[in-house]
């Protein structure tokens, strides 16, 4: 049987680079994907990674990563959308926030940039959500 | 100035749920986006999370998440696609592997599944990657 090699499975510390700011507080109320979202909020990203902002235009579409930290992340399989009629499925096979590593991404549009503040439509996660990561759209 | 708040930018330790089987051996050979890849591999999932695939299904689109772990976490700044003709831009506005958390994302196709080794199509990760989540596509 093949086996993750040893030195793989080592863990990983991540940082996070700012946090969100959301009108979401409840996270049974968050939208249950970010296309069905349009939620505005910011993104206050930490005045030490001002650099990795330059050319950032508003208007542009951009994905974020963040840690769902509420999340529980030993609970394997859950029912699809919160919906017990469905028949139980593994978390893999979902976007349920409830996995090992709760790493959320989202698109969302830049609607305005101020500093290292960026305000943001399209969000779905809860206010004080850690962010991990800006990308551009692929 | 806002500013995040402290109890937000602490660190989070993420745990691999297993690792890439890929032909790449060299980044700088990596298909420069997962979606002009034509590659084949396997993601070896760790025994522990077998329940997590439950429902999973050859022929079906999956995002992955995983870590690049040969990328460089201190460089806020890159020539885009290593295009030194084009001007330096912020990470953050980019698809670069450089970046504060180099969690990469790839959409990929199940061609098979035995046990916990997905075998996929589409990959652009390098051999002996760590992984770090599976999701259905949105």
């Amino acid at each position: 049987m093949q086996k993750p090699r040893e030195e793989s499975m080592q863990e990983i510390v991540l940082k996070p680079i700012g946090i969100i700011q959301s009108p979401i507080s409840d996270p049974d109320k968050a939208p249950r994907h970010g296309s069905e979202s349009t939620v505005s909020g910011k993104l206050i990203v930490d005045e030490q990674y001002r650099d990795a902002l330059l050319g950032l235009e508003k208007g542009s579409r951009i994905v974020i990563l963040y840690w769902m930290h509420l999340a529980e992340r030993d609970v394997l399989q859950v029912h699809p959308r919160r919906d017990y009629t469905r028949p139980l499925r593994g978390v893999f096979t979902t976007r349920s926030p409830v996995r090992p590593n709760p790493i959320s991404l989202d698109t969302v549009k830049v609607t305005g940039i101020e500093g290292t503040v960026i305000d943001v439509i399209g969000l779905d996660a809860v206010d004080g959500t850690p962010l991990l990561d800006i990308k551009s759209v692929a």
